[in-house]
């Protein structure tokens, strides 16, 4: 047990988007840029900033092409943001942006309600997309979500994620992120997941994106790390969630995970302190208590030495 | 991973006790047997309802008596309550009580600041208090805290809590509760600790006092059954924590806890859902919005079977 985790995690950072979107009062420009510069120094290397996702859909990410303008990736972070159609694609390739993220849902009905069209045709535009982003030297990253289950199917066949992430892969996608949406996950199904997704597809291509809706979040990316996972989402001090799926709340939140990773002995280039300073500069843009636990605790006044 | 789990756990909670004595303002009488009520509907078999601590120090449980002179445990639940000394001791035989609850720290600073003497010193009183309780028919169970880590002295030799408890044992405690505390665990500690206390005195006599302060609770739960564990301390709606520890936050909540060993296939003799409402019920009494995560998002709309 614990014996052979991954020497190293990359952590994909999604607070600027995942965490802002659902903002009931949209936050302004100074503060998105502060908190993705609170999450730079931190370490993160990897930042969904903003989405390309229609302003009418989501009004809190329409200054995209400014967040984008004004923040230049230091070297060595890359910045990504998500983007559903071709009129995304244009967006993001006229503020030079090098990666994407698409998104479905390997449910069905969560699929429509949240993209308003079935997964085949998801897959159908996405394939297009894809292959447009390659032409234009633009890596692209994929979510399938709800494969630990759906709020209006309950459990999905995983089989219908595993052939749905195949897929996209075969477009040429680099990474597929496999999301537990509304945080209904058990280590053992956790369990079965991911060893399923390792061996069919191997772990170099695959990240874990967990929701604590339901406190498992931690103890799901625990196992994740046992069946050899080594890319992880987070968002700092837990904001945000999926604004289509009734209950959910909570992405897992970056300080908690870094904690247990550096626990673990994990390296993940992360500075820890000035992460938790990062979930408190998220806390104070939201005026609100955030559910992450580390932002709030801090750090132990002394470490057990790893 | 997770192929040999305990079939069965039995979950010890303490919120009347360990989340109650933490409130600014007193809760009534009426709320907490109310608590205490639903925490037996919802099939908690061993409760710590109140503590026989001097009311000069924890006024928020002066009514001890009250409390177990009113509620009566059905066939199959027992109850039991804090006691630091001899005075204590009578005022739980007064009311008939058949197990008590002591407690110590592994860390001679944080034993000062909580009991206001050392932890010889404690040994030798709680010599003489089992002694007298076992006399008088009566049960008890020992905390040793800060095992995970000290909020004054930071890492606390873990054979320190070691020789701790094999003496509480030998005093004729039937078990001991580790806690961290302070809820500073990460997992590969939570397995070392978890491995020396099995091999060294039986999974049978030792159960785990869990903090979510940092959101590992679950987590390192999870490490605590994988080393066999079978017994699991927990409060509803993660109320509670220790009022001595700066920056402490938050029992596991026992719906988190039991809503991962329901997915886990372990048998606990709760029913979810009630322990849902139960964890709604201390909500309501608190008047805030509490920690625990399943109370708050609710159960799956289906869940896989198991």
């Amino acid at each position: 047990m614990l014996d052979s985790l991954p020497p190293r995690v990359s952590i994909y950072e999604v607070s600027p988007r995942d965490g802002l979107q659902n903002e009931a009062t949209p936050v302004d420009l100074a503060s998105k840029k502060l908190l993705i510069e609170s999450l730079i120094g931190a370490g993160l290397k990897r930042i969904e900033v903003s989405s390309f996702v229609s302003p009418r859909w989501v009004p809190q990410l329409a200054d995209a092409e400014s967040v984008l303008t004004d923040e230049i990736p230091p070297e060595g972070v890359r910045f990504s943001a998500l983007c559903p159609n071709s009129k995304g694609l244009e967006r993001a390739m006229s503020v030079g942006l090098k990666e994407i993220a698409i998104f479905l849902s390997s449910s069905e009905t969560h699929n429509h309600k949240n993209l308003n069209r079935s997964t085949e045709r998801s897959l159908d535009v996405y394939e297009e997309l894809v292959a447009l982003a390659l032409e234009a030297n633009i890596r692209v990253r994929a979510y399938v979500s709800t494969v630990w289950g759906c709020p209006y199917e309950g459990t999905v066949p995983v089989n219908r994620a595993l052939s749905i992430a195949q897929r996209l892969l075969e477009f040429g996608c680099y990474e597929i992120s496999l999301g537990d949406t509304i945080g209904v996950g058990t280590p053992r199904q956790t369990r079965d997941i991911c060893q399923l997704f390792a061996s069919e597809i191997g772990v170099d291509r695959l990240a874990l994106h967990l929701h604590d809706t339901r406190g498992t979040a931690l103890a799901n990316a625990l196992v994740g790390l046992e069946c050899g996972f080594q890319t992880f989402d987070a968002s700092v001090a837990g904001i945000g969630g999926c604004p289509y799926a009734p209950g959910a709340a909570g992405n897992l939140a970056t300080e908690d995970l870094t904690y247990m990773l550096d626990g673990l002995g994990i390296e993940t280039g992360i500075h820890l302190p000035a992460l938790v300073e990062a979930g408190r500069v998220a806390a104070r843009i939201l005026h609100r208590p955030l559910p992450g636990k580390v932002h709030q605790a801090g750090l132990p006044r002394r470490r057990r030495p790893s």
